[in-house]
């Protein structure tokens, strides 16, 4: 993998680059859509590819993991393979799932409980949500199984603390993050070209909201010295601001030269904001998951499309939208479908609201290469954060 | 509307011919994806047209009476611009679903009850399964209804007689489906041009599965020379055997120079053989429905893609289709996304089955037109049943 920056913005820490990898090529500032399961929700691979000019999507080794399980996407040649995508690929560790198992949220909808997972310095124990039975990840076979997934970008194994975090157990965690991160850099040379894959390992910054911790871990990660840095931990329920400001105190620590990848953020002022202090990659689920419960995020504001005010409003859903969704159907058919429940409304908002933050990111880029990044984000910030 | 045929078979009573209406040509046989909310689940208006080739789907008028509500419809200019569907359309009249309303399939599935719909002479009061409001369809209301809605095809308000259905019953039932017949085509004709959509109204043939009654009902709807004549209380439990020998019957007597549609059939072994009756015109849920349950049809038999044997088989979905849809992706995948309860596999699978459907009449049209229909049909009728 390389990573090459085109231009750099004068009055702030934005850049345009382009990664390189054995699938193509990257353009960012980028947005890649989170398809967990193998599929983002509601798209199909070509949508993805011709409308919504999406450059790289995610896999998430969790869920892969437990289905359709390691041996199937062994034996389809990859998850490129498996899935037909033939663009680049980046896969998390399954860390992030993990962690966030044996919640209250199953109680809640009244599902049987499992059983939190188990952290040692070894790695973590976990019961799987589908049939129960248990399972281990340790940052030796979160990379042989990102290896066997193949993506291009695979992802360090981590802990990611939840919020609110105490600071004795963000600087613990942080340390053990620190030891995985040397065992998995040494397994993942140890792995190298096992299965024919070309593949770089980003490593992830942790450190919950607190500065100190986070100037150690990103001092660390950058000595790793990998092709390419994530930011892990934030937009886990912290204040905007915390995460700006953890960002920022990161991103003059990471290396210039590698691209840094925020990993989670976010709503697409958030988006605009960390451009501005130098991340270069995002993932999220948020638009497609709102565009499931009805909301779109257009560049005048968000629209919800179940808002009694759209019931006969036959214009296009976004006039200024670039996808073809955009105006072959109108917000008061996409509100009926929303309301019947019909998958077609998850489908259209999906594509819409994917379409729209590819479109945000290439629109940056060339703000920041024609050197009207800054003015342009003001103005953007207030636009899409406003309500229609 | 016109029809011509431009082809019938010797071997059996199959044509081929071609429907003209206001938005277009059908050519028959045909197989109408049936659209219920005003969209084809999980499929795309543009993958209907373009990739599935549909020449017309149907509107279920209960659902979009109920909702979006009629207003809607009428203000966005009709269902084909609600839609952006700008090729034939057709509506049923709202009878069936409401006769099929007040089942024990609520209270199964935990729902609170609602009344079951009372049948006078004048027409039928039901109560909403949606908001529990109490509701009034008449012959004349129907046809003000699906008037509004401005499909190209509309139909009769007929009492669907469930099956099994005693002879007394289906007999009184007829009869009143026959004056309800006559008071539709007194209102047709009163509102004809009211909103400015050129349509047809088919009648159609009740009977339940007795012969003398089939024969009585087919004799007075082909006295009311209508444009097309359909049949309808077929496909609802009855033994194969019945439908077949009742279609053969209706087929005799209703005009061979107008179109013929089979409401709600089938299985395409079944429309195969029907077409060898003398139909022209089908729609039915089964290919997205059982899409939906993970049942594909292909032209050398049936898939149940849940199936162990699919689990590491990535031939694609079928090489033999006609869609892109089943060279993409894989038998594996699909498996995979069906487990995972993804939308993606609703979505392709019923993109697969319904150009499915429309390739079988495609090619059972071509076959009429080439004078080797009846030795490719008893083929194909071996093949498409057979379980893969």
């Amino acid at each position: 993998m390389t990573f090459r920056i085109e231009h750099t913005d004068k009055g702030t820490k934005a850049r345009a680059g382009e990664v390189t990898t054995a699938h193509g090529k990257i353009q960012t500032p980028i947005f890649m859509p989170v398809g967990t399961r193998g599929t983002v929700k509601a798209v199909h691979q070509h949508e993805l590819k011709d409308d919504i000019q999406a450059q790289i999507i995610l896999g998430n080794t969790y869920h892969l993991y437990l289905r359709p399980g390691i041996e199937v996407i062994e034996k389809a040649g990859g998850l490129h393979k498996f899935i037909n995508w033939d663009l680049p690929l980046l896969t998390d560790s399954g860390g992030f799932q993990v962690f966030s198992l044996g919640s209250d949220k199953r109680k809640e909808a009244g599902l049987p409980g499992i059983m939190k997972p188990k952290i040692t310095e070894e790695g973590v124990k976990f019961q799987s949500e589908t049939d129960g039975s248990t399972h281990f990840f340790s940052p030796e076979n979160a990379i042989d199984i990102q290896r066997t997934i193949g993506a291009d970008i695979i992802m360090a194994f981590d802990e990611c603390t939840p919020y609110p975090c105490e600071y004795d157990y963000a600087k613990r965690s942080m340390d053990m993050t620190h030891r995985w991160l040397q065992r998995c850099i040494t397994q993942f040379n140890k792995t190298k070209g096992k299965y024919g894959y070309e593949q770089t390992l980003f490593p992830i910054v942790q450190g919950s909201v607190y500065k100190d911790l986070r100037i150690q871990s990103a001092e660390f990660i950058a000595s790793q010295n990998c092709e390419g840095n994530a930011i892990g931990g934030l937009s886990v329920g912290e204040a905007q601001e915390d995460m700006f400001s953890m960002t920022e105190v990161v991103c003059s620590i990471l290396p210039k030269e590698k691209p840094r990848y925020l990993m989670g953020v976010g709503k697409p002022e958030q988006l605009l904001e960390c451009i501005s202090l130098g991340i270069d990659m995002f993932d999220c689920v948020m638009p497609t998951r709102n565009a499931r419960n009805g909301m779109l995020f257009t560049r005048n504001g968000t629209i919800a499309i179940r808002n009694e005010k759209w019931k006969d409003d036959f214009s296009p859903i976004d006039p200024d939208g670039t996808s073809y969704v955009d105006k072959a159907y109108s917000k008061a058919y996409l509100r009926h479908l929303n309301f019947a429940d019909e998958m077609l409304a998850s489908m259209i908002a999906s594509i819409h609201n994917l379409a729209f933050y590819t479109w945000l990111m290439r629109e940056a880029r060339k703000k920041i290469i024609e050197g009207s990044f800054i003015d342009w984000k003001e103005k953007m910030v207030k636009q899409v954060s406003t309500r229609l």
